[in-house]
């Protein structure tokens, strides 16, 4: 069969349902995100500083959310910062500490998302000194390699919680302990956008100083996010002009994505064992279908220690771009590179850091499911899989070997 | 009458409908901008960077959206960076130029709003220097103290448009033409979230690079807000980490909140002149019943050239908490001191600009009309408001020589 007749045959196989398999880019809003915050628009719509009775019940209903999101982090109400988002709470903890110390030696590893290396690199230029962790072929931060790099004059560490292109789950717990074990006054903040809804998010347990939540990665609205600061860190705000969120983040609180935020929390953490396990075999099920039935893959990050819904792999030979252009012909919606920054084409700094050859970095291919996510949904995949491969092989440029 | 019997009496006449004066604070959701973003947030969710049909859409939709502020804003499409809300774009215009350029001297007026004058503290720290231009007793900045102040290392002059307290809409279009008479590379911003749904925000008329909006003042939702960047101005990006608007201003873009931000100012803009004109009535039949009613009461900001939705008045001998508390009782809801922090117990900063006495400055009241506010609402007020200064007068310990 031609080529050509390959993908006739093959686009014709399209199911009417399209998949959505990116939710490490964005979720919908969960319905009863959406129930909760629906009064705040246009009924309840006053301005929690307001001196009348609507103004102080948006203000019980901002205290009230700010409450139960302190539940979850197992912290204090008053350690909870709403902020615009996950990126703007990423920035304001690394910003915030840099400029109220003022110098100093600042630990990341070289797997995190822009929001905290693009800061981190910013203040480098500025004077700050700055070590990147290596991670190993899985991805995984060492802690042995943290201890090693701790020095006198550490202000901050910042290792996410979990890789928003792998998945891999790093040893929070562990880099904490190791942390509070060099003494002095080092700071430890985690990304834990990807993680809110699969892992256990207990400041205390955690023994973070400052952790950073994104409203659009756990079925809650866009332009929400949470930065946890341990009460006794110093962080300077970096938006002024307001007393708002204890004087750390200046603007009229964005009332109903704060209450559809908490819902959200609340949503994520509770079923967050139960669909965890559920997509914990559908993830498993999904990479063991493809590395059956296709030929030169790589599973990108963690085996086992990874989130239960990401499924990042390398389909050597093949353009990502392709790929993902070829699955959302069959309604198919994944991504490649980086989640947010998918329209650049530069190989994953992520995937690079796995200590791959630059073949083997440039296929990468992320499925991250969701709530929304099916059996059938996978299975149609991965049947879909090996055939578009297949053709993308037998078309591609790169393909000097097969 | 005893004073006791009076308040009963008062508090009794209270009507069931409770109105709300206070949309300089914030403004409820319009429906239509509410039914616009509505599909936005678990329909059409996904990231604007999706590289997959859900993901174009919603670009094209945000592409959409910008160019519906443009065409209000007389500009490029590429000339719109949407932000977390009216503090952030203020806080980027003025760091973010004030970053790219490293040094020089800055312009702005004593009655900004916080998220104006805060930044430009912050900066006079670092070692910028600052000129804060008085105003007149309406609070009118001088263009002749404007040109005297313009130096040859200024870099930005930031006035507002109207002002948030006192109404005072300023003379933007002669201090942009002084700015650039007097030539150099001096840029103009102008805060114009309360002005946006009253006064022609045309840029290229008022000849402002850079221009803030906010959508929680124009019936739009809270955390979004413009900035107006004219192409060409440099300004560093405050929040890192991605690519989006232009590499202005990193984080997923707020896609339902962008489209009802885009839906509030063309219902704002198109509806401006028949809804100024009818809120100016109400205005003004409102400070006229009570200069009529009332002793010793000053409208505070200009007598014209004002917000059609202010009226702002100090009425002496009362403190202006008791009197919003009072007038929370009656169901009408007004503001004292600042819209966004009447928490705080100082004399406004603004009202103090103006030039008037201590005892003057304590007692403002705000009061501020808008789409749901009826010629019944404003009777009604007018009717309360002279009962409520005589048994507050009566019971003042400010009063001394009634």
């Amino acid at each position: 069969m031609s080529v050509q007749k390959e993908i006739d045959a093959l686009l014709k196989s399209r199911r009417k349902k399209s998949i959505y398999l990116d939710h490490a880019a964005t979720t919908p809003v969960d319905k009863r995100v959406f129930k909760a915050m629906e009064p705040y628009f246009a009924e309840q719509f006053a301005n929690p500083g307001g001196f009348y009775d609507i103004g102080l019940s948006a203000k019980k209903a901002l205290t009230g959310a700010r409450e139960k999101v302190a539940k979850y982090l197992g912290c204090e109400a008053n350690e909870i910062i709403f902020t615009g988002g996950g990126t703007e709470s990423d920035n304001l903890a690394i910003f915030g500490v840099a400029r109220a110390i003022g110098k100093g030696h600042i630990i990341t590893s070289a797997i995190e998302h822009p929001a905290v290396l693009e800061p981190i690199s910013r203040l480098e230029k500025e004077g700050f000194s700055v070590t990147r962790l290596p991670v190993d072929k899985y991805g995984m931060v060492s802690v042995k390699d943290l201890e090693g790099a701790l020095r006198e004059d550490t202000i901050l560490v910042s290792i996410m919680m979990a890789n928003n292109e792998i998945g891999t789950i790093q040893p929070i717990k562990e880099i904490g302990k190791a942390i509070k074990k060099h003494g002095g006054r080092v700071l430890f903040h985690t990304d834990a956008c990807q993680a809110a809804g699969a892992c256990e998010i207990d400041t205390g347990k955690l023994g973070v100083d400052l952790m950073t939540l994104n409203g659009s990665k756990i079925y809650g609205p866009k332009g929400v996010g949470v930065l946890y600061k341990a009460s006794g860190v110093r962080i300077l705000p970096q938006i002024l002009g307001g007393h708002q969120e204890f004087d750390r983040r200046a603007g009229t609180e964005n009332v109903p994505c704060i209450i559809g935020f908490a819902k959200a929390l609340e949503i994520a953490q509770k079923e967050r064992v139960k669909e965890g396990a559920r997509l914990c075999i559908l993830r498993d099920r999904m990479i063991a279908g493809i590395e059956k039935s296709v030929k030169k893959v790589r599973l990108n990050g963690h085996p086992t220690k990874r989130l239960p819904n990401n499924v990042n792999m390398t389909f050597l030979d093949i353009e990502g771009e392709s790929f993902v252009l070829f699955l959302n012909e069959l309604g198919i919606y994944a991504s490649t590179g980086s989640a947010c920054s998918s329209e650049r084409l530069d190989p994953s700094h992520v995937i690079t850091a796995l200590g791959v050859s630059y073949e083997w970095a440039h296929g990468s291919i992320r499925f991250t499911l969701g709530r929304s996510t099916t059996k059938e949904d996978i299975d149609y995949t991965v049947k879909m899989i090996p055939r578009i491969v297949s053709i993308l092989r037998e078309i591609s440029p790169l393909n000097l070997n097969l």
